[in-house]
């Protein structure tokens, strides 16, 4: 299908740079010698997921058991579900389990370690785990120098359950945006979780993988001695929030949201779309960033960046571009009544998101689009 | 299904609170002597509709022609789809005239009315067509005075479409919090409806239905003269905006998040849950309000609000509940390591959402909960 024909508000994959993302992100990996994890949870897509997979990832990581359930079902067996079990969810890992799937979990205390090797007991299941590190103070995790992290190795240890390794998250790069501040960070990342990984392998625990990534440090990287592997998301994508961390130029954004102007307040020099906050998301993450994004950057169908607008509103369902404050009281700003000259109704636009995690979860699909403007349809899912 | 068994994060709707929210409504618009319209956009769900329609509501109001199809599908007939609508979006809204059903479009330009007027005439359909106003300068409509007004309904009267009222929103009670304004903004919303509606008569264009509304304006309102209809859509289930512009109880709010401890930051105070931006969504609306919910008010599962706590922060699986900073500086802090005690591994809470249109739509499904605890599963749905 052509853009033209596409229902408005929708969510566009721009193929080429998508394609671009995922090969710039594997050839760093390859160059650094690392094996590659993609985490999917930022797509829920398995289109893209299979683009990942061909360009050489090993095995995916999830955010949720519905993702694995997903990915498990449409063949991807390596998977690594990143956010600490508790025991109430044990019963579905040991399906999928049951079912083939190389599926490992992921603790970061005690009772969780100790829930997992009775529950494992229980039912006869060697599970593996992997034991979430934090090296950043970002959110969750036991620092490498923690007691705790050898009394969750042996819990585990001792009593059955396999040890894959240990993970981490240095999720604080989002709020940095030079590349020395990001390369300190992955810096550090790394250290920490290689740290960690040899304090267990000191105890006798052993810890094969040591997974370490974010977008940010991922791309800013030094080197990577001790790591066997880097997990990575919104890379795929990437959005305005990255863009200000510094990692990727307007240009390279695959996701945006394609929009048709509804109507006009003139004298406030208002655009009105019909791609409100359902369709872009609440996120404001550029807000607290170096360039206040609104709700999105407007672009032409082709993809070019309208300079000096911005959606600096939104309802539910309707959007507001205006003039940047910057543009409207400098020189670039012209008439407020050219807004309806200039955006006339039914124009249609494409909006870069602020975080196109949270832009693309709004979408029951998206529409990947060709480099010659043909679309398909590339089915995502929602819930847990 | 009793609470102890869904899986988190999970919608929860508390079922007696909702019939009190509806019968609270509709038993004002009953003493107010006009009808009830409610919007669905809140809950995009059949079953939160019947049980609003059963109460005396008179058809709905959509945001998208998604809803329009959905609802129509389910039985419900006379739907007002209260976007404006442009050239493209005119195939699928014939179709569902086609079908028989009453749907109603908007329209606030008159661009949109010829180009309404023109498809309608192709295609040998006289459509129905509400003109919005503009009565608080919040988003689209035109005002009750521009010139704008009469041409678009001539537009739509000499060219065969069937103009079938005015519809305003005042949509800027959302950053109102005195009962004093906001009944003060309810009468500006009527009384600009009704004057546009009085002067599309005067110049001999018909204008029978004239429809007002938004939650805290329908609540606060005293009299609705030359008004026919009222409609709104968050107080279905209310939320921690609408507490705090003041037209709800925590104890009104009918929809939370379930959601499970899955780890601590001992340290830092931190509990953390597997609800984070993903499921609560990334509405901050109360940051600009008088009390600053961050992500959700926590509760009990017996949905007690847990005075001094509040989900701090989020990131897309993982929510941190804290003390608010009010409490960790004053007496009732109590000492950071009493937050692994309290909230123990495994523990299950219900958490209040700043804006419950934008946290429903995080879910494929509520959990509806009777008083006695046992759950149904309510799909909803989600796109455009």
């Amino acid at each position: 299908m052509k853009l033209d024909h596409i229902d408005t508000p929708a969510a566009l994959i721009d193929i080429a740079r998508m394609q671009k993302n995922i090969a710039r992100m594997q050839g760093r990996m390859n160059a650094l010698g690392v094996a590659f994890r993609p985490h999917v949870k930022t797509t829920k897509c398995i289109d893209v997921v299979r683009a990942q997979i061909a360009a050489g990832a090993r095995g995916i990581t999830v955010s949720t058991l519905k993702e694995a359930e997903a990915f498990f079902a449409a063949g991807v067996n390596d998977i690594l579900y990143a956010v600490s079990i508790v025991p109430a969810k044990l019963p579905r890992a040991l399906a999928l389990r049951r079912q083939g799937c190389d599926l490992k979990l992921a603790v970061d205390n005690p009772t969780a370690a100790a829930a997992v090797a009775a529950f494992g007991d229980q039912h006869g299941e060697t599970f593996e785990v992997w034991i979430e590190v934090d090296t950043d103070g970002h959110r969750s995790g036991i620092t490498p120098e923690q007691h705790t992290l050898l009394e969750v190795g042996r819990i585990l240890h001792d009593n059955g359950v396999n040890v894959g390794g240990v993970m981490t998250h240095a999720g604080s790069s989002y709020e940095l945006h030079t590349p020395q501040a990001l390369a300190a960070l992955a810096e550090q990342e790394r250290a920490g979780c290689v740290r960690a990984a040899q304090r267990l392998r000191d105890a006798g625990i052993p810890c094969p993988a040591v997974s370490v990534g974010s977008t940010p440090t991922a791309l800013a990287v030094g080197q990577l001695e001790g790591v066997t592997e880097v997990r990575a998301g919104v890379y795929v994508f990437f959005d305005l929030v990255m863009h200000n961390v510094g990692v990727c130029a307007l240009e390279d954004i695959a996701l945006s949201v394609l929009a048709t102007v509804i109507g006009h307040q003139a004298d406030k020099g208002w655009a009105i779309l019909d791609a409100g906050w359902m369709a872009m998301s609440r996120d404001r993450g550029t807000s607290r960033q170096s360039h206040d994004f609104g709700y999105g950057q407007p672009c032409l169908l082709n993809g070019t960046p309208l300079a000096g607008y911005v959606v600096s509103g939104a309802n539910q369902e309707h959007g507001i571009l205006s003039l940047t404050s910057s543009s409207a009281s400098g020189d670039e700003g012209g008439h407020a009544d050219d807004i309806a000259q200039r955006f006339p109704i039914g124009m249609k636009l494409r909006i870069l998101p602020n975080h196109a995690c949270a832009t693309g979860a709004q979408f029951p699909e998206y529409h990947a689009v060709s480099p010659e403007g043909n679309s398909v349809e590339w089915r995502r899912f929602q819930g847990w």
